[in-house]
């Protein structure tokens, strides 16, 4: 990419709000040189004039310098669409006329980190929340981030306080990879008690954000940001979430663009699991327990791993048999008769299954009468 | 009902291991005297082999006299199928031909208190769980029943401790109507730490068994037991399970037999609602999260009126009139002769059996011939 292409690219990806649809079509279009000049000149093609209102407000004013800079100064990246690392968005849901309308794809992505986001996106489960989570909400996050990571999934958020915090935490305590996408520039931390967190996933994982720097965190960016939460995983899971809680919006999120969603159940007195059981008890999202379950539910086409019900000594034993067992008092013995009398079997079948029970070892027969094995 | 035919009952009520199927079926059809009769002098009809089998082992003991003097000294009742009170099992599923091999209807109900069988199996919820349940659990129970009895449902449980016990217990303390249906006799106390519960459900609730006075509780029996929990009620909801658990077995019953299952939610780290959200993440039970959401699983309309499992037409048929309604040919009719001869019943019996299809709208009869109703 030359000079010129990476500055236009930085003036589009600052001049409209994201996310812009006719902006991404008109880039799409005629390049983003073209694009650039076009916005700044205010001379756009005929049915692009929503691209002139879109861009009114910032497209005298070129940060794209600046932003570079800080860019190249922070050891960040503009991503775009001509990356080879871009991301199949259509594939993602995201450029279809349905979700064209609320969102799309996004124009460009700053991203900060070792990690390469197409690697991100195709093996990832977003784990999102309260962020007045409880320590049980804590708790699961962080072990659903652990066995996920160990199992070679990277664990997606919003960097956000409460499960945010600990799914990102417990992925990079256990050495797997996380991300987390930004409502904010990359050179803002927020919220800035997760300044050092932050910090360790641009070392380690990767932070994303489609604002150019400089831009605060607002309301209606959390909303948006969410729908890249969502698009970037396989599956999404809300750990906790209160009777209104941000991670609805994601959880949205993932249904319109075709994302399973899952749900972690929690005690019915616990006010952030109200939305979680409700997601559940209306059929929107899956009852998931474990990273297994989370796991199929974002690959469905994997083998199920779920383990097997532990065996008890009784289990495959016939009617007749059990009841034979349950007749043996817990101390000494009766006879066939007294036995046959008790189960209510009669007593040449009484005597068939009492050989059966002592060949499993679960019945002792001497002196003509019959007790439990010990 | 005569002293002879309630000793008939009682003789019957313990001669084989509930559920009989065939003892219920040759009841229906000689009446309960000649039913016992036939029994005890061992001359069944020819089609009812499996009677004798079933009745082998306890033929020749005749409790009758003895259980129902324990009886009458509890100042409980035996409730048979020739009382007002007793309810339409068809209607609960349980005649049907699948239900029969593994259960069936009851051939007759001990129950002791003050509160009408038909009244309680028209309007109640099962609440069951573990024995061993969390205080979580426990408080649930408690809050689920509770807020039911105000509601003005009856609360059916299995006496057992844990769930089961906070489910009556929270029912009593509310003034509303709860039923313990037990695994035996009805002058047991099982579990011994909660006789004195169980004698506070005698005195304002009902005590229900259909194990006759001196059967002591064994394993077999609460799975047995189980069934008619489920079918007493319009939807089972299991408060608190493990990963194996008694309730999982109810909880069949109810999906067996059509009835709704809930289950509610807990935490993931909770061993106690492994089973439960189990149950929730397979679809096999909705989530309810409070009294109203049971209401509605139980009663969906927002009417009183339980749901009634699909009926056919030949429900609650006799062997001989299924087998005669068989052997009738799509158009046009035959002699009794022949009808004897392709369904292999014999003269006087199809003769009895075409008049009782006659009287249900289902064969015609004219000209010596009889064919299908149009």
């Amino acid at each position: 990419m030359t000079d010129r292409e990476r500055r236009a690219w930085a003036y589009l990806a600052a001049v409209a709000e994201p996310p812009c649809a006719p902006l991404v079509a008109l880039v799409e279009e005629v390049g983003s040189v073209e694009a650039a000049k076009a916005v700044r000149t205010r001379t756009v093609p005929p049915h692009y004039q929503s691209v002139l209102v879109a861009t009114e407000a910032r497209a005298a004013v070129d940060t794209a310098a600046r932003d570079l800079e800080t860019c190249d100064r922070l050891g960040a990246r503009l991503l775009t669409r001509d990356d080879a690392d871009w991301p199949a968005w259509q594939v993602l849901g995201l450029d279809q006329a349905e979700t064209a309308a609320r969102g799309g794809a996004p124009l460009a992505l700053w991203v900060r980190g070792p990690e390469s986001f197409a690697d991100i996106s195709e093996r990832s489960v977003a784990l999102v929340g309260s962020r007045a989570a409880s320590s049980y909400g804590d708790y699961v996050a962080g072990l659903l981030a652990a066995d996920l990571c160990a199992s070679g999934w990277a664990v997606v958020s919003g960097g956000a306080y409460g499960i945010d915090g600990s799914a990102h935490r417990s992925a990079l305590a256990a050495s797997g990879t996380t991300a987390a996408v930004l409502a904010c520039g990359i050179d803002r931390d927020y919220p800035s008690g997760h300044a050092q967190l932050l910090r360790e996933i641009a070392q380690r994982g990767l932070v994303v954000t489609e604002y150019p720097p400089g831009t605060t965190a607002a309301k209606h960016r959390f909303l948006t940001r969410n729908r890249l939460v969502a698009a970037l995983s396989s599956a999404v899971v809300v750990v906790e979430a209160g009777r209104r809680s941000g991670a609805a919006n994601t959880a949205a999120w993932a249904k319109r663009i075709g994302r399973p969603l899952g749900a972690v159940p929690g005690a019915v007195t616990s006010a952030t699991s109200v939305g979680t059981n409700a997601m559940i008890a209306d059929g929107d999202a899956t009852l998931v327990a474990d990273a297994a379950a989370v796991i199929a539910l974002a690959a469905p086409d994997g083998h199920d791993v779920r383990p097997a019900a532990p065996s008890r000594r009784t289990d495959g034993l016939l009617p007749d048999q059990l009841r034979i067992l349950e007749a043996l008092p817990a101390r000494g013995g009766l006879s066939v008769d007294e036995i046959a009398f008790v189960s209510g079997v009669r007593t040449q079948d009484a005597l068939r299954a009492l050989a059966a029970l002592d060949f499993a070892g679960l019945v002792d027969g001497s002196d003509g009468t019959w007790g439990l094995a010990r």
